[in-house]
């Protein structure tokens, strides 16, 4: 996931000439039953985790069930360097192949009129698992500790300063699957690859932590797997809240040291350092709104 | 460019609520002769730029003489909320209106036996300016000192913690044209529309920063503007550097307060504090190899 290049590395007007540890970044080609279906930028590793990922944030596959095969092109390839970059899935039988028209089903019309209304629905997805009937409930702390944990579980981030990470916790802060990337998208589409072939979908009862900023596109995906609770170290947007608030998932942004903002279903971060009922039912939002329901509900 | 949404603010386990002031994110639609050609998650405004800028580092068009009309297709819209976001482009007489097969012309053969190298192939643009022979010479001091003036000039960052931004600059670090964006790419994509629409294309003699991380497709975007130096407040990754040496571009990343790494193109960074010529033929790239060229050349 790493390879070094020469650099000329300068402090103030002084250079010295050392070669620099860098992450990798390929393209991969996924395609499904045949045909390319997209092209993405990634770190190679994790590549069947991540095709299949992306399938099921796309709405093209919702279970392990939809997946017959996913294997590496290379088998066919001789003497091509970079012959593990186009990745086969062949979807079970009864799943329909996602079509690959230029607009990708994208655009319900191409009426001038609606054409604001046909771009919002171009970007969505539909999920077909329930977010926000979700009960889960965190500490505060719990939810505070998550970024050090993610750092911790970071194999590369250290040595290239390069990678985003996406991780998937447990309630109680227990780290299920850490993933990098190049592609803030890719770190997550890999663990949510990763919880479909091992049956975890939809992820009920889970917290999913992103490295940089909370994108529209990243609540997206986490709604595809039916996660409830997506937390990110730097700042969302207004389309990620929106969706977020649309969905019913719990959306933390600004998550620093004991810091943090909650923009969407606040309940289900809770106070109280024990997880007993009784502390527990004192929710921090539920706290913060004297008794009535937080806004996002 | 911003928004506010209702945020819980909490601060150990103490909440409290108060709006946050996020930064907008919306889809833009962009059409070529009436066709839809791509949907990007953007912050609206600039989005003519935006449109011109992707349309040319996507290869579509190369100077401003390539494009009749840019506009919103907002007229025709009757209370549609997010009618801005859909952006009509007429080509000139005589430029080929882009392809929209699913495949975007990437796959130039279907056959597995060479699937790595079309994947590679895929993604490469091919610009029409040369890159390499511009004899730009920027002091390191002016270099270490644009993230600064890239700071100042961001208009909304402060507020929103939740931007990237793009600037062009002359050789001596005056800023030509800054853009903010929730994505790095769209960000790039503007100044580079602002300089086609300004017809400065080829942008020779300047310096392009970006405030994130150097991506293959960020040097890409570059190299078709005919941008000879790109730097970069944090990391960039193999296929940046690699696809900078094959073009000739100089690529700066890891720009912090007195450092940097140069990871090509290290001949254009030079030493001393005036631009006398006998103080700027000793380039930091230079002194660093001893007279030879550098790994890059």
């Amino acid at each position: 996931m790493t390879d070094r290049r020469p650099t000329v590395r300068v402090v103030d007007d002084r250079a010295s000439h050392r070669p620099d540890t860098l992450v990798v970044e390929e393209p991969l080609e996924i395609r499904v039953d045949g045909s390319p279906l997209a092209v993405t930028m990634r770190t190679p590793g994790d590549d069947i985790d991540l095709a299949v990922g992306f399938l099921c944030t796309e709405g093209v596959v919702r279970s392990r069930d939809d997946v017959r095969t996913a294997r590496h092109c290379a088998g066919n390839v001789v003497g091509e360097a970079n012959a593990g970059n186009v990745l086969d899935v062949a979807l079970a039988p009864g799943t329909p192949t996602p079509s690959v028209d230029p607009t990708r089903n994208f655009y319900t019309t191409s009426s001038c009129g609606l054409c604001g209304k046909a771009s919002i629905d171009a970007v969505r997805t539909r999920t077909v698992y329930p977010v926000a009937d979700d009960d889960l409930r965190v500490p505060v702390e719990t939810v505070a500790a998550l970024p050090d944990r993610l750092r911790g579980a970071q194999r590369i981030f250290d040595r290239t300063g390069g990678l985003h990470a996406a991780g998937l916790f447990a309630p109680d802060g227990t780290a299920w699957c850490v993933r990098e990337d190049v592609g803030r998208h890719n770190a997550v589409d890999k663990v949510i690859g990763w919880a479909l072939r091992n049956d975890r979908l939809p992820l009920r009862g889970s917290v999913l932590l992103v490295s940089g900023r909370a994108s529209f596109e990243l609540v997206q995906k986490a709604s595809m797997a039916g996660i409830p609770m997506l937390a990110a170290v730097s700042a969302p947007s207004t389309l990620a809240v929106d969706l977020a608030a649309e969905v019913g998932m719990t959306l933390v942004g600004f998550l620093r040291g004991n810091r943090m903002n909650v923009y969407t279903g606040a309940e289900r971060v809770v106070a109280g350092h024990d997880s007993a009922p009784s502390a527990a039912e004192v929710g921090v939002g539920r706290q913060a709104v004297g008794g009535s329901p937080p806004a996002s509900a």
